[in-house]
């Protein structure tokens, strides 16, 4: 261990190690994880949606350490390392020249912009192992093998705090001997392969991981409902697991079994059901509430989104995050508004209970889900080097335009 | 004029100096100013919602050059100061502490940051000339005239290229010799003395304004037509002048006349009105059409919103802007997805039509605004230096619930 | 004068003539109109939408009978005859075989109706003269004037105690000797021909009408606020004339300048417009307090929206309808229902307070209008006796398409 | 059997009597119900809301005949009596003074009238037994018997078709001889004690019942979907029985287990939930292809409403209904309209597609049920003769309050 992982404990007189991430929760403490990075650097401009590989480590390393910086200041405890979709099978994908910088120099440059910001701080680095777009294409466990191997060699390498993954890449992560979370992009209604929420929580126990929970795909209610179902099968099976939830920064109450992705508002018009830091204090509780103490946020969850659940737990954890220094809790700041009906709105009821309209008259408050019903294996779930072609376009609009058709006539 | 502002032209051999504002306007080029600093840093953390004063320039430069950054990359051919509400009267309204750092230092780190990016790409630096509290509080133009020396007195000493300000310091500008462009914080129902959109415009234009137009307060749709409006009475005097815009980065087609500060959802859920980037496209489009060559944005328009202007006008400006290396036109970027229903939507007629959803059932559409009906000289908006009082707090509440009783009984 | 036109006055001590429409006005008296026959005698199986044509009179005149009933029990002052598009140009319309009951025999069966109902009760009989086809055709004032007159003989055959009409009849009623109404189907927006409400109102009351106002096209705030308009400009004339407002029983603040017919859910799916009773509670007060006194409804306003329009003026009229024996005020009744949290609800401030939800979380708040621009003499507007073509059909519906296009984009 | 009751059936040469409910169903015909009277003749003025009791076939019968009339030309097979709520405990509930009329008299009334119009055509009569609040109470079955019996007694002297009642009073038709069907008013989520909504219609099959659904307290969505569930569990049972589904004409997503009572817009502010008539063709269809063979309405149900499922079905019943006359299929009438954009309605895709909008910017799409949790013998639950007092009043109110606290920092 070096030393720039080493901190002074502000209430202690030297040098300390952290202290790591089952050490806390075993505690009892809350820990709260950080943000989307996929999105909000995307929206910065660094990251490009559709293949959202996170190469802006090599290319803006400012831009990711500013990014971990904003976390760190909002109350986040953990820097995940920004390494989503940085399988080389991903960065090959349709065309995505960012192979070309390669799966271990992005891994490695993650890994030094998340040590040094973390170490600005108390928190721990995770490092975020990515599933690869092979299991996509149906070619098994074993030929994804080296695509994780790859990956968490630079994790090893730089000593990561722990690892964070996806379901079946669990056993691999029990022979590093890191501390492992495993979690699931699934909501309350279960797997692409049926099988129930609370059901993959026990398999994932028996795998050996630490901490089990839920990611992206929905939004806070339906991910703290989904843990609730995993927290109920694992107390009924006598397990006791660590519980994490890091849901998407967007409201997704009409979302189907694959999540936001199948809504077509996905990727590029999501910005009505952005949550606002008053969704994030009910979401704060609700999953403490529900015995999660591993509380982060995913795509869509921005820096002010985390605040919100740090101000929310304060009293839990005994302390504000750097960033409330510019934020009263529940709008306090207003009292220095000019204007007195808007320092009227600095109290807790007034947030509390407002519902904020879309200033959209001209849209709906729920989508229809895209509902194409294929999984793994399916010929249009093939991933390949070459660009997308024309006639492969025309053949998934073709067929969109006639799922479309299906949910005419609704009311 | 110190070396550092000059720049290599691309297609010249030599240093040259940057072409400015009104050089750009008159030749009919599009110039595209940047968005909204204080509601994205909010959001980051670095400022407080309230105050609204600019002192992360002082405390977190790094954070400030980020931001410019990003815009620089999105197209902006204009940085403009983060220098919103550095008065020294406004640093010290209500208990703020930020008058001890002071206007001129928060002016200088300003200027400072804004050169350093500016001169990473072919942009202009604005000096923001801020309003003042003492104006809301009836002192009168003459004792804001201090406020307003403190802060230019910096931007010369920098010699931005050109400076923007509010309508009544138009006079004070014309002496500094600067390119002036002065934008207005109104809608299509003119300002809050019942002085028309358009009359206004034409006061503008004899006080000496280089640039004229609108921004924040309103969303796209709103300021377009109050620039309309502008246009109409200036070409009905027989003035050409160059209009600019710069709107929230939200939808406000229930704002009344004072804007969304009186919008209930103002300023901590206002997330369901923000703009999508294809809604900065149809504005970009509007605007450009309405004969409008200063296209910008103010609160919550955050980079992709800008670049999404510039990808919008790519044609007429001949070139794309850097962030558009990570960004395909309409969605193009969706082709590398590994979902085939989601590579079904990498076209313009998707996005277009598309009617994004809020996800919030139990939310309205359309908010009904606060309308106190105070203005300039009345006791509420009296300004001051101590920390708003608890008795003061319970005032303002209590004329807010008389206030809301009014819309009862409405559909 | 007949016997049947007598009636005993509750506090008087013999028979007694009817005080007639313009004597209950002048003595400053509420007179409440009925509702709308055509949308709800479609509902109930008996007109046909389309042609919209009174035939029933003669086919089922129990149906005609029953909602006259209907209406009087609600409140109603006035039987207007059920005469609506009975002109024998429109009776044949596009393959309309009304034309073989024709224009007379309908209005004979509809004033026995009304005269049967209004001798139940205090009711006045008032003619409604119909607006032609041959207007909308181009074909002039002149063309049209043997096709009212073959209307308006009935009316004066029964000694109907007053006639409506719209505008441009204004002219033949006078001669009639009969207390007149003109009642316009125009918004606040003026009328098609770019005349300005308040202008109409003064053109009429020159025109020798007796009553002028608003009806139909527009929901209950449209209508009041082009009552008010009127208002305003006969005050500034410096003419006294009563007013009248007869809106539709459907919200349509998106309505553009033509009214509802443009709304792309007229006439079969307008139902999410309907108005509550409370809805009319407010209509009334509204009415009220603009200084209009004769009060009532058009196209789909039910009894039941009429009574809650007596109910709300009951203290103003010294009197309840006898259909309020079947409804308290503000929902009284449920103090006798079996739920408890249903008793809770009977209460005022209940049910003025709640904004109704639509149970349609897949449709918007509000709708664009169809704006084909086409008025009087454009060739889409010509009537003929021929039913519509196919190849009619076709180009409309091309044409209807194009329009459409013309909104995409929009947020 | 009388004469009156023996009709011409058009294909044969002489007087035979009607076919009976079950001759029908196990013909496989498509029977239709009609729909609301309770609703309905509450909007006409002669049935209070609240008691809701069937007074008016004794006080205005011509009201209940006319509209007996407009479901039998709408396409009704079945005149269902107006006895809702006709038993001698519910007249005299909370001061309700329909207790001097009394049950059986009101039952005799309403048996002449659907008899005298079931006879203008081929329907039946069906008498329908209504549930009594001593149950509610919690007075046992025991004590509701001889409530059951005093309607029950007017229904075999009048030698009804067939009995309609509620789930426990099965038994109790079973002797009578008469063909029974037996409705629940549940959803899919069950009855309210627990029992799963297929298997309540396994134990109505063992109860006796020849006919076996849901009516009233959802929309046709929910109610549907819950004869899927009935028919799913007698499938698995292997039972054979006949389905009945009558819905509500309100749209009711958002309902929770107690269905429409709960939500806030009940009664009173239901309006923007009505069905359009295309909604009605999408339920006659779902409930068609759900096996479902007897089709009709509950409350809010109208005569058009009945014969958009007559239309729709028209092709497995061989016929369309009287009402058609006056209405083409899917908006054909619409040809015959004066406005061309209205004449490019006149065809099926343009209403299949139409998602209509509510006029009600300031309203939300859903609402939140009250869900008080009380079941029968809690003490908000007893019924008295007595009027409700204004301590009950404010006590229920206190209690309503508290629980929409409950709901608040929704999002």
């Amino acid at each position: 261990m070096s030393e720039d992982k080493l901190k002074l404990n502000d209430d202690k007189t030297g040098f300390l190690r952290k202290r790591g991430i089952l050490e806390r929760l075993d505690a009892g403490e809350v820990v709260i994880g950080d943000g989307g990075f996929v999105f909000a650097l995307e929206k910065r401009g660094y990251v490009r949606a559709g293949p959202w590989t996170p190469e802006v480590n090599v290319e803006h390393p400012s831009a990711v350490r500013e990014l971990h910086r904003e976390f760190l200041r909002a109350g986040s405890d953990v820097m995940q390392t920004f390494t989503f979709y940085a399988s080389d099978d991903k960065l090959a994908n349709r065309g995505n020249s960012a192979v070309e910088i390669g799966c271990q120099a992005i891994n490695q440059a993650a890994c030094d912009i998340a040590f040094e910001i973390a170490n600005e701080g108390d928190a721990l680095v995770c490092g975020g192992v990515s599933q690869t777009p092979a299991y996509l294409s149906g070619k098994g466990k074993e030929s994804c093998q080296s695509e994780f191997e790859r990956q968490i060699e630079i994790f090893l390498k730089n000593d990561v705090d722990f690892l964070l993954a996806e379901k079946f890449m669990a056993p691999f992560l029990n022979a590093t001997g890191k501390a492992t979370a495993v979690s699931l992009c699934i909501g309350p209604q279960g797997d692409m392969h049926g099988i129930p929420t609370g059901e993959c929580a026990v398999r994932l126990a028996h795998a050996g991981a630490d901490i089990i929970g839920i990611n992206c795909h929905f939004g806070p209610d339906e991910c703290v409902e989904a843990c609730r179902l995993m927290k109920k099968a694992l107390d009924a099976a006598g397990i006791q697991k660590h519980l994490m939830v890091q849901p998407l920064g967007y409201l997704t109450p009409d979302a189907s079994k694959q999540g936001f992705i199948d809504l077509p508002e996905f990727p590029f018009a999501l910005e009505p059901r952005i949550l606002t830091r008053w969704d994030c204090h009910k979401f704060a509780r609700d999953a403490y509430n529900a015995g999660i103490r591993y509380i982060g946020g995913c795509c869509g969850v921005e820096p002010y989104h985390i605040r919100a659940v740090a101000e929310e737990l304060a009293k839990e954890r005994g302390k504000l995050p750097s960033a409330s220094e510019k934020h009263g809790p529940w709008g306090e700041g207003l009292k220095l508004h000019t204007k007195p009906w808007v320092r009227a709105r600095a109290r807790r009821e007034y947030w509390e209970n407002l519902k904020p309209s879309s200033g959209r008259p001209f849209s709906c408050s729920l989508s229809r889900s895209d509902n194409w019903g294929v999984t793994a294996g399916d010929r249009y779930l093939l991933q390949k080097r070459e660009n997308t072609t024309n006639e492969e376009m025309e053949d998934v609009i073709r067929f969109a335009e006639l799922n479309k058709q299906a949910v005419i006539g609704d009311h």
